[in-house]
């Protein structure tokens, strides 16, 4: 069965970057892959930049997802590393331009908020909620980055989700929305 | 005649994205283009990189250069200014490590002292230098971003001409480099 939107969530960084896919069918959320491009064993750091660019690209090829969500950070101490985080960024969103793949950004905050209720959430909260809520069996090798990336896909979804409301049944807004509905 | 190379010069910004591409016969210099992409008149920044990422790539499709050198600041007080400063970047640089054309990143005292002599010479120095020295003919609608971009490429064939000493004749080599020979 075809889905009705495959969502590729990306959290940009230049030691790790995660990605997931998830796919949305009838409302109904699976996620079809997920990982980490681990870069911090490439000193140089236009080659980090390049194995971004080949990896989502080759993403991009292989699922051809509708829409893009990025977490994106807007705030930092220091200055070096947010140019190089936003040449990260600016990486992943060209490689998806290049497509015409709209692309969203999300705050970490918004994203936390999302997922677990709390915009203060630690990572490891996110992953938690991300596992249990999606059945995920955790690979050996498990990144905080790869929930990450799955987490800003998901809160895109939920975003979506809201703004349009009548993708989401009442009952499952109602849920959602206890304090907007009078007398509960 | 063929060219022994021809270097892609960048001056990436969110607003202005300078560049110029010049090619290296025998160590004569020539400019074959330059010129500006505007980007303000663009209210989304998605649009800004994929219009940096559109034009690049048109550049690198037609004159193929054999290097890009970018100007590349590393320093800025504001740190959401570094970040899309960074993401600008990040796409210019993707659009020709794409074509697996090398990256090479000056900081922007560097190409002013290499143009100039002086590191903290204005913008309108190094253009004026620029165009004295090329014998520019300035259009009417002319920016300092792409004179930079000019700038910068020059300064990557005189690094070039530096580090690999034999691409230049000895006289050019103690000309440039008087302190450094006996007895001058």
């Amino acid at each position: 069965m075809k889905s009705d939107k495959i969502i590729l969530g990306i959290d940009p960084g230049t030691k790790i970057t995660g990605y997931a896919l998830i796919s949305v069918r009838s409302n109904k959320v699976d996620i079809i892959q997920y990982g980490v491009i681990k870069l911090d064993k490439y000193k140089d750091h236009h080659l980090r930049l390049k194995k971004i660019q080949d990896r989502i690209k080759e993403i991009v090829t292989e699922y051809m997802p509708d829409e893009m969500a990025i977490e994106a950070q807007f705030y930092g101490k220091n200055v070096q590393a947010m140019l190089k985080l936003g040449r990260a960024q600016g990486v992943a969103i060209a490689a998806c331009l290049e497509k015409d793949i709209p692309v969203v950004e999300y705050a970490p905050k918004k994203v936390k908020q999302s997922i677990t209720g709390n915009g203060n959430a630690s990572k490891e909260q996110v992953a938690e909620m991300i596992i249990r809520e999606m059945k995920i069996q955790t690979k050996e090798d498990f990144y905080l980055d790869s929930t990450d990336a799955i987490a800003v896909a998901m809160c895109h979804h939920y975003q979506k989700g809201i703004n349009q409301r009548s993708s989401k049944s009442w009952a499952k807004f109602a849920e959602e929305n206890k304090d907007r509905i009078k007398g509960s």
